[in-house]
């Protein structure tokens, strides 16, 4: 004897949510069906819409429910010449929330991965290619992870804005501001060696 | 600038889910949204069908979407003259799995906290009350959880058995077996001296 049929099917359901087992889907389940059916009706008819309705931007890739996003919908920065490469759309947020960023974006949605079968058309770079072609980009700016795959991706894509003749460029890497020096990993500390500017 | 309107919308709506804020919110959503769009959308439909037709056994207040639950209409466990009051209904699975009980079951969906304003009504003893009075029910065995809200909710119970002439046990307190002692709590192991039986 378990749970209710409904009741099972409700946990097991829960499970899809990454990060989420069988133990932490029973307190969800239970923990909703107690205190908060509201929020999970509406849970339930957001997921709907969201499924149904999020697709990626037809310019840059980003997930929105238009057809083209509202960033690349955005006439002044249509205008900038600029093209800002980042691989999640967590980090066209994250850079959005500085304000100090004004031009285009291209979301990869991943990094270029050959152990994993991850090529350059899985992250959209025939896209991107066409962009380059196009549209008169003048600077293109790899923001892509500073991980081995981040690294290699904008090596790669570097070498592609070369064959269109337009400047590619690398955020800096180095000590966080704010960071204090003897608490950062030496890769860190190796890069902000390198990339030092004289003052 | 931030997320699409509806992406802002559904990661606002996962953190309904206890224990996910914000962060874990946006890894659920585009996680679902870049590789399990089929998993979410029988989530939506199941969360909906959950909220919508889940209810509290008429009988033992478990949780079910029929109106009395399968074991209550089990006409031997019916028969069996034993009641097993537990806290909630992942109790009732804990101890189904076990196989060793095949008496009825009363869900409190609680225990009595005064602090919290949880009084004898919010955990259903009005309705314990009446099958105390109305069912050849001939042992209540106990087995709300061993905390100090637990105990007291036992207490409070076996005094009302006590009105009805009905008798009532609490179940065993001890070193879980294959438990070693010197890792056991000093409670659990009061709790074992003076429950020890001659041999
Ligand atoms: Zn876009
Ligand atoms: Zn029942």
């Amino acid at each position: 004897m378990k749970f209710s049929p409904l009741l099972a099917e409700l946990i097991s359901s829960l499970t899809c949510l990454p990060g989420v087992g069988n133990k932490s889907a029973q307190r969800m389940a239970f923990n909703l069906l107690e205190r908060n059916r509201e929020g999970a009706l509406k849970l339930s008819s957001v997921l709907h819409n969201a499924m149904e309705h999020i697709r990626h931007c037809e310019r840059c890739r980003t997930f929105t429910e238009h057809p083209v996003c509202e960033i690349c919908q955005h006439p002044k920065r249509n205008s900038s010449g600029l093209l800002c490469i980042v691989e999640s759309p967590q980090d066209v947020v994250a850079i959005e929330q500085t304000s100090s960023y004004q031009g285009m974006y291209f979301v990869l949605m991943g990094h270029l991965s050959p152990i994993d079968g991850i090529g350059p058309a899985d992250i959209g770079l025939d896209e991107l290619e066409q962009r380059l072609q196009n549209e008169p980009i003048e600077e293109v700016i790899l923001a892509t992870n500073p991980t081995v795959e981040g690294e290699a991706t904008a090596h790669y894509i570097a070498q592609l804005c070369q064959q269109f003749d337009i400047g590619a460029s690398r955020i800096a890497h180095g000590v966080p501001v704010g960071g204090e020096l003897e608490y950062i990993d030496g890769n860190t500390l190796t890069h902000a060696f390198s990339g030092r500017r004289k003052l």
